[in-house]
């Protein structure tokens, strides 16, 4: 294979091919819940429907979101989407303005800030991968929002509920625009509550994607009680996708309907597998922060992060991300949305990769 | 019903109750073809694809596109999505810059083009209701696009194939990137060729929405040789939206192998629509534009056309467009996506509508 370096994760679409383990993707290989095949054979009209979402849906979720009425929520291609028109909303009406986020970040995140027209301005976690609400608090000065993603997608660490609540009070206080991405709030293993910030200046993102296992059907959605935002992102949504595709809609109405067992089951599978990979990874040398949801870990590696990667795709057949693609150059993210004999040997041919490069080390003495 | 002033097509959504006759959305009351129902009893994993679109699909298109390979093809949510991405990427390159456009336009145009950070420009048809290539080449000065729909929504019309080169050869001369909407080609009723613009700097836009009745789904692509544009384009994509739904792609791939006859068919019913639609009008005293193909007609009307709108709305239960929301102030948009009875039966109270004004004019006198 000619070694093409490899720059970002869209190099990786379609080369999970046969005999490669891929530690790359998040999206999870479990089956969605039953109830959306029912819905599947018993579609027959595809017609345009409510640019803000169907009304059977936004009703299912505000049942599921206390506090919530139907009319609070926008249904929209998954919170890809819903974070985007969110933003442009805002560079519309603040062009140029900064907006704060962690680093690492999801790797997405700048850049649909700056294609709002808006300036990312990020503040550094903790050496314990959490947020440090001193520099947050420093940082957000003059932001005119802020972005936070707990469970976060890289580094799998969920924020204390206190860290969260000072938060919701510090963006209050400043008036900025709170968007809190929750798209892994059903994957805490844990066993601490989710804390979900509130207020009229909190836009909260969430997605059928990962907890139904629906990523390809991109129905996502953000919910909130400032309701000037929702007119003005349903306002922008009619001219730039109009409504999001029904039939992905009412497979999520199905899947909403999953039993307790459904989500627990699920809970149970990514736990074990964190278990797997972390206690792996640790005995292959690895320092890393112990992810307590979602399905990613962002461990350190000794030498080049991008020149890792490349090898172990090349070399060994192994899909790892490139902590830089995410803001933390120097570690790289694996994804473990994988069963666990897969990810046994993906440990293994990391394995043989870091002896490799011990014995290359020797030789060069 | 309180009589809330209607401004925008937004209004109506969700108001075609009972007994209401809608010439407002356009979108067909048709049947898909069959082979998407298969799709539909098949599908069991709901997982993320390639952000440019399903390889399958723009394999199926590129047949359906002499002249183009599938990497030319990127797969959106809707038209929509398509012209949105084409003119951020465009924004980004050029901000501020000049987008030139006819008007009559449909209606998400001007804010498509302004949510770009870019500027519309009008060009006016002649009274025929076709394009003014004289107007049309000066106005183009200093634009960095143009947009053209041919079938044009709101006014019916297609353009010659002579008038269509002309702009093909003027676009290229002045270096604008020439957009050319053609979500309505395969609904021309006159026999007609159709025509469509071919060069590095023509972006295509197509739906299938339209041609089979799957509005809904939100299945739209564009195409062009332009690979810098596709490659900007899929990495914005990547950001804001990600894969377009899945399951729409796959029925979008099932309903390509749809047999001749259902075009013919379809022509058929759409053209047999037109002619009830256009006679009846003109019965009614009104001056047209004969629509050539799409399905909407732009009559004008004696005197405000909003007032019109919302009385035919709360006294007579008929859904109307105003032309003002399509740059045409002075004409209503009709959509004739009805079958035959319900656009008689709409006919029949817009006339009544008409002597009902005729009689209160001579009551005043």
């Amino acid at each position: 294979m000619p070694r093409e370096r490899i720059e970002s994760t869209s190099f990786f679409i379609g080369r999970q091919g046969k005999g490669v383990i891929s530690f790359g993707s998040g999206q999870p290989d479990l089956p969605p819940p039953m109830s959306v095949f029912t819905v599947l054979r018993n579609s027959k009209t595809f017609r345009y429907g409510l640019i803000q979402g169907d009304e059977a849906l936004r009703k299912g979720l505000a049942k599921h979101h206390p506090g919530f009425d139907p009319d609070d929520f926008v249904i929209t291609n998954g919170s890809s989407e819903a974070l985007d028109l969110g933003l442009r909303v805002l560079g519309m009406r603040h062009p140029g303005k900064k907006v704060l986020l962690t680093k690492p970040y999801y790797y997405s995140y700048p850049h649909i800030i700056r294609l709002a027209g808006l300036t990312p301005v990020f503040t550094n976690l903790t050496s314990d991968g959490r947020i440090d609400l001193e520099d947050f608090r420093r940082k957000l000065s003059g932001a005119v929002a802020a972005l936070i993603n707990s469970p976060s997608n890289p580094t799998g660490r969920v924020e204390p509920p206190a860290t969260l609540q000072a938060i919701e009070r510090m963006t209050k206080g400043s008036g900025a625009i709170l968007f809190s991405d929750e798209v892994y709030r059903d994957l805490i293993y844990t066993g601490a509550d989710h804390y979900s910030p509130r207020g009229k200046h909190v836009v909260t993102l969430d997605s059928f994607s990962k907890t139904f296992a629906m990523c390809g059907l991109r129905v996502g959605y953000l919910y909130t009680k400032n309701t000037e935002l929702i007119r003005d992102i349903v306002e922008m949504k009619v001219h730039t996708s109009m409504n999001t595709n029904s039939l992905g809609q009412s497979m999520a109405l199905a899947a909403l309907a999953a039993p307790q067992k459904y989500f627990s089951d699920l809970r149970r599978t990514w736990q074990k597998r964190r278990d797997v990979i972390t206690s792996g990874l640790r005995d292959l040398g690895f320092d890393l922060w112990e992810p307590e949801g979602a399905f990613y870990v962002l461990p350190k590696v000794k030498g080049d992060s991008n020149k890792i990667v490349n090898d172990l795709f090349y070399d060994h057949r192994v899909i790892a991300y490139d902590g830089a693609w995410f803001g933390a150059p120097g570690r790289i993210r694996l994804s473990y949305a994988l069963n666990i004999p897969e990810i046994k040997e993906g440990l293994k041919r990391i394995g043989k990769y870091l002896r490799g490069q011990k014995s290359k080390v020797k030789g060069q003495k």
